[in-house]
């Protein structure tokens, strides 16, 4: 069988994985493939050490490699969204097919990319963009492609959620374990993408997008990150049974689709809230399937060069007639699905009110809370530390939209009897 | 774009799943596979009452849709392995693409119709085979093409998993719930395919053949049961810090594969561990990738007609070129893997040993096991309970051959003070 000629652009941390990997494979890769797979061209500002290019030709500037006549496949590894999205529109315009683990530059630029690569006839892959190298865009766009997906729920940033889990496991404090997690080199040095939920976010906006056939629409998620997680929060959820874990969620309801990143209340005994550490995981409703998910590394150079591989793989087998699976998992987009705003978003929530130690308070709240229709399913109250003389309250609502609750919390927060901001944080059963 | 036109031969439980959630979400169904999905004739000794088959031509004979010349795509769901094969093979000589949900005919049979198959030019795709509605075969043989695959573990038998999570989580026997299971309709009424793991060594065949590019060989899977399994031992394991699951083992080892199907010991802060009730999950672990978990229902008629149709929609995306994917994920076969005997097989061990309550029986056994290269991880010894004189000797080992472990337990048993069977279940650490 005739080969398929890559040619990598970027030789970083991923495209050096991509490049080992491939290399220390290539016999299983080739018979898998059914044809030889070669690297054949590298485009890279500088060598990586770890990387032996000999009989590869290697070229500075990386729009040499979309030149090269000979390279079927472009695999973009830069990063960032600017000479990315040229590059990638060069690679398109010249009838390449293309391979990419840029979450930023799909969920951003997504729309305009595939529409040019439709044009053209050729295929964008971007498998390594969401969870690493779980086969999670695979398993949406095939595995269950029969099911009306109703909503997924992922834990979607290893970073966030090795933060947590050492929270929660060791109580530890948030900026302790940020700055670990920083010298492990799991952290960026700028943390923002991780802990800001920005990076939790592109990846929700692909799933949704593949979930439900709708458009990319990265400006309309909700995202929340997890600065402000507090050892405390984490162990009152822990009494009450719960877990704290950063989700990105989409969910499909009568009025619209929702999405949204945030920390969130889940069930200990759910198997998503038992993912730890590093780890990823999307958990996937089917209306047939019913809830399926999916585990593993969701970042690594060889993770992540798993993935990049596998869609490199799937268009070598596919070389000779053009991709048909649809970029976005359907061949015409539902258009008329409506996004939701936070405040028309209905969840259940975990409030913890810092409230005077005083006869009456809490039958001030509760009658508070009933006056905007929220319903309470749990209570702890706690004697004050002794530093304060503030009780902490901590309740359990029941599902409520947003509105109301923010209602409700500007209505407790002018009590006299409370002094600090109410502490909210949603809660997802999670059970369909 | 040209509609397909899909058979289904069988209109039981997965048939008649097949058909209903075909018809329900056929819109979303046809906008992902990008041209209309048709379920043009059914093949059926009897109408299902859950299915309306008006506009649809109706055979008894369902190989009358074979013969059909406007049908594509042949859907096999009538089970066994005698006519199920004919009718597959027919299928292939008539030049059509096949899918099927059947575990025995493909782990028995599959080597013979693949070969049919691929000097056909067709396809024969068997998603729904392992693990219901779970895409694991889409993601062992697309999604984790980068990898070395060193092994795989996997609940796949819901059933049993049932069985032993009851045992666990309430106490009950073995012999209670499995009735309840046969009551509910979760067990066969002939439970041996279940429970002997018969079932699951037909999944754990094809999920091997995939993984490392061997030819499906069913008869060289090691199988146990669960029926032997006890309430002592499910309690011994849990205040060791185990779950015993009845797991499909596949490892690459330097000296051959090995496949094993039987209850295991696992760390209980294992993901998978956590896999409780009817669901079923598969962990596999990749060189680049690391541990990947894949969760969701095993069975059912919805989830199996959830991977019947992603099946179908795959040959539909692609029905203008033959299926590139290998029907067991390599071109080319390793014919030269060996598959190794239950003697040659290494694992940690579980021994449960009554003994006679006399000075330095625990000394005397502990030197038994040492004679044979046998060392000790962890001892329990209990109180003889109030009924007997035998005290209850609870060991995990360190992995030791099979051959090794046989010859032990032989001189253990011959002991003058141990008088009963000695226990013993493998225990697997799963963490590479």
């Amino acid at each position: 069988m005739k080969p398929v000629n890559v040619g990598i652009c970027g030789l970083g941390t991923v495209g050096a994985g991509t490049f080992n990997v491939l290399k220390r494979n290539i016999d299983d890769i080739d018979r898998r493939a059914g044809r030889p797979v070669r690297i054949t061209h590298v485009g890279a500002r500088r060598d990586n050490p770890d990387c032996d290019l000999e009989g590869i030709q290697v070229s500075r500037d990386i729009f040499e490699v979309v030149k090269d006549p000979d390279v079927h496949i472009i695999v973009e590894l830069i990063g960032g969204t600017t000479v990315s999205k040229e590059l990638v529109l060069a690679a398109i315009k010249a009838g390449k097919d293309v391979v990419t683990a840029n979450k930023a530059l799909i969920a951003e630029f997504g729309n305009e990319i595939f529409a040019a690569a439709e044009q053209k006839g050729v295929v964008v892959a971007y498998e390594a963009a969401v969870a690493g190298g779980i086969p999670i865009i695979k398993a949406i766009r095939e595995g269950l492609v029969a099911n009306q997906i109703s909503g997924l729920a992922g834990i979607i940033n290893g970073t966030g959620n090795y933060i947590l889990s050492e929270m929660r496991e060791k109580g530890r404090a948030f900026d302790d374990v940020l700055a670990e997690a920083q010298a492990l080199g799991y952290a960026e040095a700028d943390p923002t993408f991780d802990v800001a939920g920005t990076d939790a976010a592109h990846k929700l906006t692909i799933l949704a997008a593949n979930a439900f056939g709708i458009p990319l629409q990265f400006d309309k998620v909700y995202t929340e990150g997890i600065a402000e997680m507090t050892q405390e929060d984490v162990q009152y959820a822990d009494e009450l049974g719960y877990r704290i874990k950063h989700l990105g969620i989409a969910r499909r309801t009568d009025h619209g689709v929702e999405m949204r990143v945030h920390p969130t209340l889940i069930p200990n005994k759910r198997l998503i809230a038992n993912v730890d550490g590093v780890m990823n995981a999307v958990l996937v409703f089917g209306d047939a399937v019913g809830p399926t998910m999916y585990y593993g590394q969701g970042a690594g150079a060889e993770a992540t060069a798993s993935a990049v591989i596998a869609d490199i793989v799937d268009i070598a087998r596919d070389i000779d007639s053009p991709g048909l699976v649809p970029h976005l998992g359907f061949s015409v987009e539902t258009k008329d699905l409506n996004v939701l705003t936070s405040e028309e978003i209905t969840t259940a929530y975990y409030l913890r009110i810092s409230v005077k130690d005083e006869v009456g308070q809490m039958a001030r709240i509760a009658d508070t809370l009933s006056q905007f229709g929220i319903n309470m399913e749990a209570i702890i109250q706690k004697e004050a530390p002794d530093d304060t003389p503030l009780v902490p309250l901590i309740l359990l609502t029941q599902p409520v939209s947003e509105k109301a609750m923010n209602s409700a919390i500007t209505a407790i927060e002018s009590l006299p009897s409370v002094t600090e901001r109410v502490v909210r944080i949603r809660l997802e059963r999670l059970d369909s």
